[in-house]
């Protein structure tokens, strides 16, 4: 096992994987730029180190800060958590070459599912049902527009870098085409580096249902059934939950197999998710393939009583896996609290956080970093906390969201507890009744 | 069901009422003394009346206060919580008499079992083992040493009305007795207003293991296993687990079968619990019934997936219950976080929190009301914080506890939580090796 894991990330991941190390008894390093001097991954790991100024660029993006870190430490593997340099082929292969095991995929492995244009071909090959769409990246906007007249508007242009919503964009006919070309493209540089663009049929109204997967370094792969995280504003999710109110047993079994397919014809190794979209008829869509621990991750360890960064760092380590599947015990669901103001577009609302308190009781989880009086800086994204409650069944969860959403007190920044909370009180999202369209007539003027 | 409660208590208890009171659709009437103003209890509860001044005597045990509280507000049921009028005869009167469901024992069952010398000699009928001593309350000094001469020293005076260790002291011998008696009587009626002692065999180095209990209106009794709760400073827990080391599954099913025993003769209504001591030989006596929701319940809860305080209310409310007993199918703990110098012979610490991080994420609970700039007065007991681990295995649990009581960050006050991380290093107690006097050889030097 590993003596000493330097976690490359900051916020409450940082803290996440911090949490599971001290529990296997692994010393862990800290990296910090001079905004997050005052965060509690800082005073929580072992040891801590300044990477640089607040610009991601410089610091938490800056891959020969972190090796040295790494090496001025003496840590023998780095944690990447999600987002920043989790899905970073560079990265992946630096490590590798610096004789640090990288605690997630191997660099051809996140080429090949990075790289969303092949990580579909890949899928197809292995048996997942794919979107129609491009073969792989369009060369040209003339490419585009010939490829969106054989699959038919609408479609959508995504990054093949991509992920959250970044570098997406749906085109409805030949004259939004350009503008969402250009832009797409622009976005995706900024954020990841590579413009690279591929183009898929748009699934109206479809479901956003998610697939865990573990698999280890001797070819076996196993699920942990399903995250629904179909509510998303702008591509960016604010709730999951598991099981999905949309899924059947049959469903479930079908969708794990095709996953456990995919993840074995790529020799997968770790934790990884891959996302489908599911279309009324219950038809599912290979979306992407994510190498790396996601945000809503705690639901599945909820429901399936299982630590998801804790079996991660054992398959990095060379810890066989059983290869059984896990089925959702319980349900689980997780309202994302950002400083943004639900009633002003989501606007960022970073600075002091004056009052707190964090609900908590039976069937309540919160994974958070911040506590009264931590200035929320501006440089990185607005997650505060992960509010995540565990109950029998579906309607118990939403009642004690309602509950610990009540008892959430956070003053000096706006959050989206607002929007939770009548969220929770919504007719539709009650029944089940929703698709990745639901927020985009929801009344935000309630709030 | 209930329209709407009065919670009669305060600090967490108050709140964990009222946070099941929210999921089960049942609005809430917070109490507070003008200490409590700024407590979360009042934030949280739909409505809040004050109920006096500071001392509990003219707050929290004044009955025409919480009756005219109740009948202002319409609340058709009053929860008492732990301590307080929880197993106050005379409040559960006085509700009946007033038409307001108490939702504890009936005033003939706190009776029966609030007297400890009547309960023992009910609970011997019910053919519940019970420790040697006097047939109920001694009359006397010279009738107490006739008694302590049979059943040989060392033997326990105990307050017939009594609790947590108050109006309790251990005789060696004759010289010490009337000493012992004295300040016993004046404990017991300075804390319970009845200066009732009887006496009973001393059993040494006993495990104190009690089994929860539930009954119903129809009869019907069943046991949610057992917690372990010999980590103990003068007769004040500390920590608290779920399953007990020192268990055996014979030894449940025997002790869950003469609690269940116990509970219907008395034909008993409610959340209660039975504790025992077990001595080396794993033979168990009773020694006394709680008629109330315990401090420690939450551990029962993670390990059987069970809301006991809406276990509590439904029976209250005449919900019949399945008559199935619960056995444990996790690992889970508690250590109380109170605000006391643990180095300085647990002086308690009040004064105004000014920093404060609480821990979370998997397989973590935290039962509290405060908050980074609260003030815990002087008045009321000194505990801040239930932290609840839960886990696979007793191992996993501690090292759970460890990674959480670290990053339990309290500043302002002293806590607990030095004593309880020096705990979860302890050999003998990380090896299950230990029984009610293991504190009494702890070196809190180290501290």
């Amino acid at each position: 096992m590993f003596k000493k894991i330097l976690v490359a990330n900051r916020g409450e991941i940082a803290l996440r994987i911090i949490r599971t190390c001290k529990e296997m008894g692994i010393k862990t390093v800290a990296v910090y730029s001079t905004a997050d001097k005052e965060s509690l991954h800082v005073r929580f790991a072992d040891e801590a180190v300044c990477i640089g100024p607040p610009a991601s660029a410089q610091s938490y993006l800056n891959i020969p800060s972190l090796i040295a870190a790494a090496e001025i430490t003496n840590a023998d593997a780095i944690h990447p958590g999600y987002g920043f340099l989790s899905e970073n082929a560079e990265f992946s292969r630096v490590c590798q070459e610096n004789g640090i095991k990288f605690i997630g995929a191997t660099p051809e492995m996140i080429n090949s599912m990075g790289d969303k244009a092949s990580a579909k071909a890949t899928m197809k090959k292995a048996g997942v049902p794919t979107i129609p769409g491009s073969d792989g990246l369009l060369d040209s906007i003339a490419e585009g527009l010939k490829v969106a007249h054989k699959v038919k508007y609408p479609v959508i242009l995504k990054a093949t870098a991509g992920g959250g919503g970044r570098g997406m964009r749906i085109v409805r006919n030949d004259d939004e085409f350009e503008k969402a070309w250009n832009s797409a493209r622009t976005e995706a540089q900024a954020a990841f580096g590579n413009d690279g663009i591929y183009l898929e049929k748009y699934v109206e109204e479809p479901h956003h249902i998610e697939i865990q997967l573990v698999g280890d370094q001797y070819g076996r792969a196993a699920h942990l059934s399903e995250r629904d995280c179909s509510i998303q504003r702008r591509h960016q999710k604010l709730v999951e939950e598991t099981p999905s109110p949309f899924m059947t047993d049959k469903l479930r079994e079908k969708m794990g197999k095709a996953a456990v397919a995919g993840a074995k014809a790529i020799s997968y190794e770790g934790v990884g998710t891959i996302e489908f979209l599911v279309d009324k008829n219950r038809d599912f869509y290979f979306m992407e393939m994510n190498t790396r621990i996601q945000v809503e991750h705690p639901i599945t360890e909820e429901v399936v009583n299982y630590d998801l960064i804790k079996e991660q760092i054992k398959v990095a380590a060379g810890v066989p896996i059983s290869g059984k599947d896990y089925l959702p015990q319980m349900h689980a669901m997780e309202c994302r609290i950002n400083a943004e103001d639900p009633a002003n577009g989501f606007r960022p609302s970073p600075g002091k956080i004056t009052v707190l308190h964090i609900p908590g009781g039976h069937g309540v989880r919160v994974d958070t970093h911040v506590y009264a009086g931590y200035t929320i800086p501006p440089n990185y994204d607005s997650m505060i906390a992960k509010l995540i409650t565990v109950a029998q069944t579906r309607e118990e969860c939403i009642v004690k969201m309602k509950r610990a959403l009540s008892e959430f007190v956070v003053e000096g920044v706006k959050t989206t507890i607002p929007f939770h909370l009548a969220l929770m009180d919504n007719v539709d999202f009650r029944a089940g009744n929703f698709t990745t369209a639901f927020l985009d007539s929801f009344d935000f003027s309630v709030l």
